[in-house]
């Protein structure tokens, strides 16, 4: 059994994680970490978690030696304990931002301040399996990637490792839940303000810029146009992405493409029906899931391509994608334990 | 393995049948039905399955024998062929209306027309594990439950077992989302005008009526006052029930009554919290899931105790049942499938 | 011209109060306090009221006398001032519950706590003007009542009016949204928390049943029980509610007793169709407006009433109705600035 | 008086319309066609008009001479009695698609078939009174715009009237709640299956493509890169436009650019806060209201400019801007009518 603790255990991603580790036939959770709620036992903040467990949060300063330390801490706040933290266990996955860039001034760019703890950068893989499988099987220290970075660098990658885009330059609308906010009541996520609102709340300068120019950009320019939209829903991302195709690049170069990249992965589906409601993907079946659903339309009457990308923020966009990678570092089916398959209506 | 088939497996409950069964250890799944989809993939009807499954919807005349049937056809379309049909299985499950009810009357009564079949009646067990585990143990013909029957009788039952109820009469408020009114398409379903409605589709003469008198009455006259108000939800179910108690009878005594009857249950959970914003049952965490939860607060002012008991109509009032009492019935432990724990936010 | 001044105007009932005297013709709002918010366009807190005013907070201790001062503060704020703010306005309407209850003993059974200006309570009228609109015209002192008391009241006083109740009992279920909890954030209010949810905050001892003991008793005995439960919507009420009708009495009868209290005033409506999708009241198409639509059905197995009751909680629950009640005291038809039919579909 | 007749008045335009012009000082509804409907009251259809409005529908035949008439026909219906029903009234205002387009050529291209009526597409103006409003005076044939046009057209053209753009081309990416999609039930609308929705239903080759190109092209080539997204919303259009901006050309320029054109548009306002949870338009607040929110940000990293377009798809996306034309055609005032503000919270 792997011996796993969470840092950070009330939060949302915090939360997700147990959810998923509770059911892995490999883990067992020793510890779980909040300050504010030690001595409870965790379905006190998690109630899908009753019955399911015994555990209570513990200060992080009474943890112990683990396997595996998932940190679900607020931004910030992995950078400045770092070194503390990898002593305590083999593996350390990051859910955070802190580690997420590799070059340190990204985060005076992009976060407004400088990294507390440049050095780790270099030993840190961006964790996303589909991405950098063979880096993450051999690290010890991982991160995960924002989650709307993720829809948008999985919808997005592909087509820019394959040179079938004509200019350097991708425009990004992203819908997004509120659970992605984070677990903190303030005006902007009380019910009567957040209820059925499509509310604009970056429509620049959005801090998962830097991880897309970082993984999609491959090395070159490319100019990143983003903006991201709250909508009425508590889990879920929908990346609609636009690109301009070079001449005479078909849609079934496009399927090539996707097919090339993901045929063999398990948790991309590519969603491009002829018929039917759900036609291309949709978050709201993925709830749960770790699954991200792509699919794309070329525009017949030019050379634009509309890549469209779903996945569920907390566990394809944080826990899930966590889980996944933690498989992979110890040997272990890549699905073990995400095997929920998501529902259907709801 | 056990061999499964599913009859009438395009609508909600058939396509939640199979998200279940799908993950079931020692289940395969031989055969689906829907003559409307008959040749098409299941996961065009039912978008959770892409990549889970392969198989194709057939026409209900080509059902080749097998171990256990589920039968999820409309209501009165299971007495029509149930000779056939419990001829093609060991163990049939219906969980239709056709055969809730132990007296062919009460259809007349309650469903408005005389039963074709009503030798079944006998056969079938009322199969709700936690009311009947000894008989469906025992059965090849099992019924499931109505959804809102379900949450009611698991919320009333142990008071009238019990006896410390002072009258017997029971008001139950039921609130249900959208997915109980299955799957065809109609002007009260068009989304402008169901969403967000508090929609009083059913004030009085509620079919499920018949069942709590069936299983809440043990065989003594009961009044049970009965509305169902359809809200703002896709899956979930809140009945909120009124009894009065004997005098004496405090929170305490009702502790014990469920503890009694409910402590050894895997899908039953009592929820009864002093802080937190989950102190009591709520559908929304529960969706997937096979819980019942329930909980009660007396009115301190008076003999009143309010029990609320939440579920998900589609899994502990339909296919997750179905599945526990196939579980019963196969000599498997009952939570077999039935593991997933629920969301988080969600 | 009237002049109003508005005293808590950052809050929802202010800013409704607001919302609708700005298009009463007779009206001008001349001030409008808030403490925190002071110095502030209103329109920095209600957003729709962009280039609609160009009125600016004030603190409360800036205000001048005017003609009718609505009071929108936290409950127990206006007993404290009672004496100040009286002088500065020929009526005064305060939307809160200080004022609510006729015996000050009320206040400690139910709020728990001493009334702090008990002198007031004789001089203050119950300000719902289907219930007592010659007091009211009378008045210069006049209380908004409960959101959920008002719905309740409206539905089921006409009943113990016209005697046709077998028992002294009522059952009452109140379905409720997000904006009756106020705009101040919490965790139950955070949005990933509250949407979708249908949370029992309160099974028992809902301080609204004081008023609707006082309002629909009739000075006998009244056993009121009462439960609420929030359910997914911003705005919005639906109080079904349980009486037994006298043997003899149907539905007939029961239409006969709202046309005689009903069938002359503005603003209730009685729902009851035989086809459509709206047969009975729905608070949703209510939003904005000051309707409360009454429908009921009698159970035909027996002598159970369902009285169905639906108002926007901000409007016919608060401001509009308190508008509605100014314009009474000002000798104004009492349908003035108060138009707006709602919305469909919505 | 001006007296009006509403033709296809069960649909969700025609009931918007209705619910408009019920509360318009000079107008009177004289007649309301339905075939499927004849012989019904208007509120058994649309509910909100209870106690508001005795008129029946009749069927199109009976359809007699008025002063104005609107048409709120399907797509396709209008062009093909255009002849028959301009005889009837003095001024003809239809909302469909029919008359939009300029060239006919264009019906072929988008709609993918002839225009039946080509002769009258030069007589008809495009009935947004912020662009035509000289033309929309003299002439007695108008067409309202599509929904999503009329965001996209309003928050766009500025910029290219006043030249303040590098490339001609524009990225829009569209979201919309379900009554867009009209009163007729289907499975993509039925409620569980549209709940919830991040629904890419037209990610290219949308048919109010031709009116932006139309519309904002201004006579010059244009590249319109329209996307649209169904999402959890029953009202409401939020179109987030990318352009690219003039090397120099700062927000404080775009404010000149906004401000000229709009500075005296009582339906248009310029939203952009500095502070607050409603900095940018948001379609929820403007449920009911004519108005079109317009809000910009420039990518300080570039010379992006994001254009956030926020209107209530049936108001002025269809009815209100109807209404608004009819006013400007009578000589009244544009706002008459059309003064609810919205509501908040909502």
């Amino acid at each position: 059994m792997i011996r796993v603790g969470i840092v950070g255990a009330s939060g949302y991603t915090g939360g997700e994680t147990i959810r998923i580790l509770l059911r892995h036939p490999q883990v067992e959770i020793v510890q779980a970490t909040s300050e504010s709620n030690a001595g409870h036992y965790l379905h006190t903040i998690h109630p899908n978690l009753r019955k399911q467990c015994q555990l209570k949060f513990i200060p992080i300063g009474e943890l112990q030696p683990c396997d595996v330390l998932f940190l679900c801490l607020p931004h910030g706040s992995a950078m400045r304990r770092i070194g503390q933290l990898e002593s305590l266990a083999k593996t350390v996955i990051d859910l955070s931002a802190d580690f997420r860039l590799r070059n340190a001034d990204d985060y005076v760019t992009w976060y407004g301040h400088a990294h507390e703890a440049p050095a780790y950068l270099a030993q840190f893989v961006y964790g996303i399996p589909e991405l950098h499988r063979q880096e993450i099987k051999k690290s010890r220290l991982l991160t995960g990637a924002g989650c709307l970075a993720t829809a948008s660098i999985l919808g997005l990658r592909p087509l820019f490792l394959h040179d079938v885009v004509a200019r350097r330059e991708v425009i990004i609308e992203a819908k997004v839940g509120s659970s992605a906010a984070g677990d903190t009541p303030n005006l902007s996520t009380h019910h009567p303000e957040r209820s059925g609102s499509m509310r604009s709340f970056q429509a620049t300068g959005h801090r998962h810029t830097a991880e897309i120019l970082q993984e999609v950009g491959l090395g070159q320019s490319l100019d990143v146009h983003f903006s991201a939209t709250a909508i009425e829903a508590v889990r879920g991302i929908l990346a609609t992405c636009h690109v301009f195709l070079k001449d005479g690049v078909e849609e079934k170069d496009i399927w090539k493409v996707y097919r090339t990249e993901y045929g063999n992965e398990p948790f991309i589906r590519i969603v491009k029906e002829r018929q039917g409601i759900y036609r291309y993907p949709e978050p709201k079946i993925l709830a749960g899931t770790n699954f991200c659903d792509i699919g794309f339309e070329k525009d017949p009457r030019g050379s634009r391509l509309v890549v469209m990308s779903a996945l569920d923020n907390l566990v394809k966009g944080a826990a899930g994608n966590g889980v996944q990678a933690m498989n992979l570092t110890c040997g272990l089916p890549e699905t073990t334990g995400l095997e929920f398959p998501g529902l259907h209506p709801v």
